[in-house]
Order: C-alpha cells, then sequence, then structure tokens
C-alpha cells in the first residue's frame, strides 16, 4: 500500500465534511448564475495552448452539432491539423477562412500583409452579423491588430455594436490590446513556463502541429 | 481608407528590412532544433483551457492518423462534448478511459476517490509502457495528485524511468505539483484573467462543455 492509499475513518469523515461544505459553496453559486448569451473570449500570452484551446471549443460545437466558423488572420502558411481534419471530416457543420499568408516575417511584404488582414475581418464581420454561426473564432487576430493591420477601434466598435446577441467569438493571439481585454467576458493568459525548443527540440507532428 | 491601410514606401521598405532580420532570426534559431522525443507537457494555473488545449492536442493526433488514449482522473460524472465526439467518430484511433466519479467535492466519499484514482494510474501506466500510442493525456491528473490520491514520487519516477522516448504524456489541472514541472518539456499556465460566471452567465454548451 502506498502512502496515498493509507486512510483512516477519522480522514474520511474530515474529507467527507470538507467536501460537502465546498459541494454546497459550489452549488450555491452556481444557483446563481442563470443567463446564457454570447461570450467574447479572448485567449492571449507568450504561452501555447491559445489557438489549441480555441479550436477544442470548435470541436465541442463540433460535437454538438452547432455551426462554428474559423477565420485564420495570420497562419494561412502553415497547414495545421485541425484545419484538415476539419476540412475532411466536418465542412457541413464548420465553415474554414484562410486569409493570412503566412507568419509577417515570412512575407516582408506590409501592403500584401494589410490586404490580408483586411480581407479577413470583412469575412469575419460578415460571418458574425449573420448570426448564422454559434461561434466564430478569430485565429491570430490579435497579431494583425498590433501590426496596425486592423483597426482595434473598429474591432471594438463592431463587436459591442454588431454582435448578435447569442454569438460566441473567439479572439487569439499573443498582446491582446487593453480595449479588447475591457470588452471581453472571458479571458485567459497562456503563460509559458517551459519550452522544449530551449533544449534543441524541434515543433512536433501531433504536438505543436 | 482607415488609418492601418495607409502606407508609405518608406514604411514598406523600413517594415520590409525589419521582417527579414526577424525571420532570419529565427530561420537560424529554427535550424538548431533536429531532436525529435516524446514530451512531457503540463497545462496548469487557474484559468480556463488546461483540458481544452489537451484536447486539441489529441484532435492533432487524430488529424495526423496517430494512435493516441486518453484517462480522465476526475471529472468522470461530466459529459464533454470532446469524449462524445471521439467515442462517436474517432475510437479507432483514440482509446478512452475514465475513471474518475466525478469531482470529490460531488463525492464525498475519500476511500472510493482513492480507489478510482488509483485505477485510473494503474490504467496511465499501462497504456504509457505499451509504447503503442504516440500521446496519453493523463486529464486532471494533478488534483488527483493534490489530494494524495496518487503519490507524486510514484508519477516522477515511472515518467523518468519507463515512459517510452518518443511517447508524449499530457498532464493537466490546477496547482500542478513543483517536482512535475521540474522533470517536465513543455509546462503552460493558463492564468485566469476574466471569466464570466462573475457577471451571473452560466456554463455554456459549446464553450465549457
Amino acid at each position: 500500500m502506498t502512502e496515498a492509499e493509507e486512510t483512516t475513518p477519522k480522514d474520511d469523515a474530515r474529507h467527507a465534511e470538507k467536501m460537502a461544505k465546498k459541494k454546497a459553496a459550489r452549488d450555491k453559486i452556481m444557483a446563481t448564475k442563470t443567463d446564457e448569451k454570447g461570450l467574447i473570449v479572448v485567449h492571449t500570452g507568450k504561452g501555447k495552448g491559445k489557438s489549441t484551446a480555441a479550436f477544442g471549443m470548435i470541436f465541442r460545437h463540433i460535437a454538438h452539432g452547432m455551426p462554428s466558423a474559423v477565420v485564420q488572420f495570420i497562419k494561412g502558411g502553415m497547414s495545421t491539423g485541425e484545419r484538415d481534419l476539419i476540412l475532411a471530416r466536418f465542412s457541413e457543420l464548420c465553415e474554414f477562412h484562410t486569409m493570412g499568408e503566412g507568419f509577417t516575417w515570412e512575407t516582408q511584404d506590409r501592403a500584401r500583409d494589410i490586404a490580408a488582414a483586411q480581407a479577413a475581418w470583412a469575412k469575419a464581420k460578415e460571418l458574425i452579423a449573420s448570426g448564422e454561426k454559434s461561434m466564430v473564432l478569430l485565429d491570430e487576430i490579435n497579431i494583425a491588430i498590433r501590426y496596425d493591420y486592423i483597426d482595434i477601434n473598429e474591432v471594438v466598435e463592431f463587436l459591442k455594436s454588431e454582435k448578435p446577441h447569442m454569438t460566441h467569438v473567439v479572439l487569439t493571439g499573443r498582446n491582446a490590446r487593453e480595449e479588447l481585454i475591457e470588452i471581453a467576458d472571458l479571458v485567459t493568459e497562456m503563460e509559458l513556463v517551459k519550452h522544449p525548443f530551449r533544449s534543441g527540440i524541434k515543433a512536433q507532428k501531433g504536438v505543436e502541429f
């Protein structure tokens, strides 16, 4: 028997009491949460998982048969497993638009980058305003905003005034602007604690892409 | 024309030069990253997205036709969209084991929780040691470790000595132990910046589950 398995009746009783209190407190809190609305969700920070967690929500939508759409602002040049899987198996539930043409340091052409970002933003507005999608993911839009390819004030204004009440909009990318965080309902900062690149490990299939 | 679209030849030249430098620096760094190995990945922190991003990596594996497995340590009582989707469509690529019987504050039975956690850990060891899975996700194992239902030293020893070189193991849950972070290759802390529960919004289909 390991240490973790040792237990006494007294331990068990104390534990049951503690957990019962936790459950009561949690049930009380949950009972006050009754509203539903389309959320503005932001995933930012230097860590991994911003886009991955956002695609996870798209898969949740697919699992429930709810319609969604993805607009990729920057990563257009990169092939991702999720995109291939969605295109191959779930294209009837999730629309996919890849408007960026790769990371900006790959293209070195500012005019082309701006045109691509503006086209992606126009498509994003159309998808959101239609009210036909339960969730619209604007993948890496924060990068396009940070480079001023898209005007942050226009994004904030649009989300505040044009987003249908029940539509969820997810915006990802590091360096999310304060104006965006201000109007968001759910903001998570993915913080990098440790990264395998530091020890010479390359990006691997099934992990990074 | 918006401000973001205004550009001058001088701006463009400066931008191209800056991006070319970035690309050269990045290419140089990427050239040193040549190793492949199975990573120990930890998603922790109080924010959202820990499990969602981990399931995203499972979907990447599915997209590439690579075999994976999921062991759910705690959330057994909750139905998640991802699980239903994997079971319905991709069970040939991803094995699913739900060993926990709900959050600990739901059960209030320490002996039962310990037995469930130990059973999950036994299954996890079997799946990892087999070498047949490219990725094994130990969902919410950090909670079971935190409550001492599983011995952290046993987990660390096992991962160090028994994990096959090319197998990725992903461990999620808040309050990851320092001993685990120490041996991990990739650690991300999901930090909560803003949460809709605070304004009375309940958990919604396609977002939280």
